[in-house]
């Protein structure tokens, strides 16, 4: 059967007051992480709670949307409810300092019960900086299970390696079982399921002098009469990267390529979050909305890439780095190497895309990721169908006019279970669309010790 | 990148005599599970062990072949070795009572290193036995890491009942996380990767009056045309399960289907094993060569399911049982239900099938799971190709002329990542050929007391 | 870019009544072949005319619709208008005996200009008969230039024959160039673009006791790890067909397929009707709306093809046949051979079908052809529902209800440029909609010497 | 049933010398268009002559390949035969001035009967030369049938113009019926079935200010979700062509786009040669190894298009330019226009490319068209490789190493029965490929004068 949708056990329920503390009215305002628990499953949301005396409004965010919450507090004790498609959902629970906790029903079509916690979302209350990390850990499976290997705010920078897709770090030691161990997970704080991560890669530079590949192409890629002409031979081949001259060479080159060398070009292979609940880890191998191996030689130094997250603090994952990739990464794989890398993040707030964006100097790009590039095709275009429509508020006949017109497709990867696809627009041609829209990324980056919530609500007026 | 087999991480090593025991030189001799740990992974393979004076030999079965070992046991000391394409591997250790354990050394390209132990394999001492089994935990995911829920030999049933897809029991009760939970795993004593479970479905009935579904069409089957023009509508339906006439009818039904009714045909929409080292768990709404969520409507009483092994005791999980389905899971999801089940295993000994393969009264079927159909043809095809080529002795022009007459096709399910091609075959065509091969299933379920070990000597004279 | 439908092309006029013709004022009504003639491109549609005094009306029916006309007839003079999306059409013309003819302007967003004939479309005056029909040109191409071989009514028969797809005859000699050569093309008086052509296979047997296939399996089926195993040879193979005991057996058989049989279905692989105006003819080796090189196994005897006519008189070819063929054609070549063949016609007015439709005794088919299976299923799913959702008047849940229960899927051909895939549902069970429709198929089979026109009238009340 | 390869007609047979004319006994060497037909189907090859003395030798050029004939001619009688896969077949005929006709019997599997003439291939006698070429009639199918416009030599240039694709002129005037009519046929002289002819877009230029596009985007790239939520209006747009700021705007902007231009980059959608012997006429909406609707953006001013030959002359069609138009020509059209267009052509030899191929000043490209994205890449990739491995003579690990690195990828177009995807590589890393190969086109351009046959003889030493 097909995915239900986790939603069913999230609600909020009818507020009954109990005790009467006219005190300390105000002290659920706020922004808190909601985890409901049920038959073993945990979800995360925001709860974005207004209490006026004793009245609860606000929101739960899910599924992209604000759903209203009403209820009410009564000294230690709080109930509020939410009115689901499905059904009915009542919580009701309990003040403890500076969390909260308790029971959830859901009545309906499909009636459930289970428990809840909630703690305060954590703001910045620093200037923005950037932390040295050096990994002892790496990770072949993106896991929401995984202990945090830093804890980081929007706006900050991290200083890290990765080690190759093979698990050879930048001394040619094997540290790690090979297939694609990641870097991370990092935790950024205020992310929460529903926002964008922005991961800008800062700096990206080569650390050792080789990389390996195959000397083979992928069949996925070769008609029946090519493959049974030409036998592919799956030895590794192992490259020179002249860091000087900015090329890579064959270490043991046919006759023919003595003198063949390919730019370097650094890229990051994975980049990726920790997936929704209720999904097993996702393998570094395989890829998703939530990025994975995205294998994608756009994300080089001085891309930003974009990430729903599915997660609280999103668990951002990175690593396979590349010292340059083709299209397609044919090979199987690319010159795969180790790299040092610099990255800043920061959360855009409660905005839907449709899996992993990219943007940088020239081009903003949606990469579609599927089973068949003829699936992948049509999530990279309605992708970026969806960001010219949204962020630079056109309708219809001009989504068709500037995409007709402008795009410029490419082909990310072939040899994994999902194929990608880059829809891709020059900014060039974006910024004769007037007036050109202030970009309103409600970004969480800038203002250290201001509220995500209070920017949220000078921007839109009131929820 | 793409995966690296992790076969990097096994091997054997030359055996050093450090001290002379003479008194009990056979007591290596026999089957082992061979577990090597690698940087967190840890892969088992069937060590085959022949003990002559000090002398090791026999074999280590991976990826599909006997590689043979060579080694020395000196008293408690032992040591072999294995050449594999990627250079020589070393296994240095120890005998306790009836436990090996040591370290491993990869020299060549991509050196390595880690440990391992072996324990002596399982077999039957015990006749044949049904289980009664009443599940009290139900899994999302196929998983190599959960606990067995019990211990079965090959030749032995269980009777046990699956919840349906939403995890709802018999009696309507919500027990489990929605997202076809399966019951299980069940641990196949002497199944070992690169065997091939086998399990018959002796009885699947319904346990309850009642079956859920959607009133809508997945889009995956669906032109852009008649989408745009029939606005689907995802609500569920509930279906009225009449065992007495074995149909089923719409409860709340429009005008037009009152009177329609389909004939139920109960099925297994979800079994599987466990995945190989390395990979993390499959969601049981996913599917792959390790079985999973076939939603295959031909796996219906008296179908034995072949699927191949890559974890010791194959840890089989099974549910999300259907009242009926038609192809291609069309509304997402089929009459889902919960079911009385009894099933038998088997165990097929170093068998390499492509996938899920399924066999009934009247068809043997090979199963394509990928991406896209054009991806899935390709796999039932060769899967199916190799199955007459193998167990009927075709060779290319038998195969074709075989295939190209009496090939049918059907379509098993669309909606979710994996779609299902079924590649079927008559067996009345089968029988045709001629001489009828005897088939050798190399079965671990015939005679308890007689290890497999033996049999597969008797069988193959040497190795 | 895009094909621009040809329908920009025709239109009607508004009526300019020039003279004053008192005495015959209703010599025009009745049902006209349309020919409009612009740059070259003739498009034929049905022209619907009632004249009342000097008033025209009626309608023109293009792209399955019913467009209405007004206009004026003045003595020998007429004109008549219509008003399209892109502009208004104004034809201007004179009547001479039972023809009439003149130009044709186009105003609006895309002038342009022509010239028109029209003439009257014939319906039986005699009973319905059975043809023989001895071909002696066999034809490579669905065309609409080429002279019908046999004018026949709906509600005959034609008792013909079929060389193989190589060009032999039932005597082995070669008669025609090899690719599927059909017989035909057969015009059925009063069909029109946008009627519905049943072709009902009554007889269909063998006539010769070899067949000729292949000793190999498509590469389109086949991983790309099978073909660089097995290499295919494509040696043709000769099989014989035993009409007394009904099966087909290997003349040259490998050892283990000396015994082996497969039993005859005779089929006809190829079956279609001429393309629409401005299209070039259709190769018989390739497929598409309008029928052609289906290799569908479900065509036998007893079964009736439903086509789309896309010109007047239809234009049906027919042959390509097989003794028997698997699902998929994997060969390439089913078991070709010669066939002796007996049809009849009918036609269903004004009707849209996606695509070739099939019906026997248990099934209703939906047949999807595309480049590739994933766009096929759509297709042949999507026509599926159109048809139960048309004729059993089901809505949205009644159609996603039983198709989700009930559809069955096969495929039909591989080998060549378009894909098929068969959408089924028994007929077992539809008959449980309740209250089954009346099948209203508007044939124009079944009264010699009434009109089409007039049953229309009497079915639809008015236009 | 599958195509079969019409080569099955053509033959050459064994020589009786039946008169004696020692006289004049060279007069058949040299080249000539030999012509089979068989069942109304003909098939053209280039015969290779040498006659010395009475004997002929030489080659028949099939399928790639030089198949060897072997003859005699006897005064005015001449006999030759050549021994194919399927049986000898023999070839009789007689010397008329400077023709030759006669009969030929195929023996062995599969017996015909036919046919033949042969007339002298003529060779350039004056020098390159430029034509001015008014068309007065365009074509909306690629077809062998036609009458060639012109008749031209490998070196010569032709000045022309095209009309839109809706068949509107330089003037507005609608002159021909409107799906892409092209320009032509050229006939090429000396162009014979296998070899290649190259088309190098010397001058591309607007000659009217104004081009038609759509409102929409086709749903082939838009997820379901996308199409459901936004219904595409198919309304046509019209864009302003500024010349003197090379920039197009829409004429009727929406506010947003007010201000939007996109750089023009001219571009011809159409370019294609007749189809092989046997198949019907392509409609020029449709694509294939001949070309046609290609509706690729690389093809601009200075851009060489590789089309393989399948007819005497070539007969080359071009036509449908593009103002601009994004990959994948979203809007169904791209901005139609007329154009003003100088190319030249040059014809390379016996050779086998896999279908269209491009090359600029910076990229060699191959362009793979199939009804999936999947199957697309499959044809680009294999092409490509061929490539470099025929013209860099680079092996299997030197072309997995320079596709690995170097290959990028787009998608030229996907609203079509075809869809296209390039494989391109950058000169600049084929330059380092060392030794460069000399690039020997045996070319047919560079001597006036000089035969090509005696270039190639000079070239290959013997044949």
């Amino acid at each position: 059967m097909r995915t239900i949708r986790s939603g069913v056990w999230l609600g909020l329920g009818l507020v009954c007051f109990l005790t009467s503390l006219a005190a300390q009215p105000q002290q659920l305002s706020g922004e808190w992480n909601l985890q409901t628990r049920m038959y073993g499953v945990a979800e995360s949301n925001r709860l974005h709670v207004v209490q006026v005396d004793n009245a609860l409004s606000g929101y739960v965010y899910e599924y992209g949307e604000r759903v209203a919450i009403s209820g009410r507090v009564s000294g230690s004790k709080l109930v509020f409810s939410i009115s689901q498609d499905w059904g009915l959902e009542s919580f009701t629970g309990e003040v403890q300092s500076d969390a909260l906790s308790g029971g959830v029903e859901v009545k309906g079509k499909r009636p459930a019960s289970g428990d809840w916690t909630a703690e305060r979302i954590v703001t910045r209350t620093r200037p923005a900086q950037t932390f040295e990390f050096d990994p002892t850990q790496f990770h072949s499976e993106l896991s929401s299970t995984v202990p945090p290997a830093l804890h980081i705010f929007p706006g900050d920078s991290v200083h890290t390696r990765s080690i190759d897709a093979g698990g050879q770090d930048e001394a040619g030691a094997r540290v790690a079982y090979g297939s694609n161990p990641l870097t991370g997970p990092f935790y950024v704080e205020g992310a929460m399921p529903g926002d964008v991560l922005a991961v800008t890669i800062k700096r990206l530079r080569l650390n050792r002098d080789w990389a390996t590949s195959d000397e083979a192409l992928i069949s996925k890629v070769l008609t029946s009469g090519y493959t049974s002409e030409h036998r592919q031979n799956w030895a590794a081949t192992r490259w020179h990267l002249d860091r000087e001259h900015n090329v890579a060479t064959l270490e043991d080159a046919p006759p023919e390529l003595k003198t063949f060398s390919v730019p370097l070009r650094p890229m990051l292979g994975g980049i990726g979050v920790a997936p929704e609940a209720g999904q097993p880890p996702l393998s570094t191998q395989d890829s998703g909305d939530l990025g994975g191996n995205l294998d994608c030689n756009q994300i080089t130094e001085g891309s930003t890439v974009y990430l729903p997250v599915f997660q609280p603090g999103a668990l951002l994952y990175l690593g396979d780095a590349h010292a340059l990739q083709g299209d397609g990464e044919l090979n199987g794989n690319a010159l795969e190497t180790s790299m040092d890398i610099e990255f800043s993040v920061d959360v855009q707030r409660e905005k839907d895309i449709g899996g992993p964006r990219v943007e940088n100097h020239d081009y903003i790009m949606a990469i579609g990721l599927a089973g068949s590039l003829d699936a992948a095709i049509r999530l990279a275009t309605s992708d970026l169908a969806r960001w010219i429509e949204n962020d630079y508020k056109l309708t219809g006949p001009g989504v068709a006019a500037v995409l007709g017109t402008s795009t410029e497709y490419s082909i990310s990867e072939m040899p994994d279970r999902n194929v990608g696809i880059v829809a891709k627009l020059r900014k060039q041609a974006l910024a004769l669309i007037h007036p050109m829209p202030r970009r309103i990324d409600k970004s969480m980056r800038d203002t250290p010790g201001q509220s995500a919530t209070s920017s949220l609500v000078r921007e839109t007026g009131s929820w």
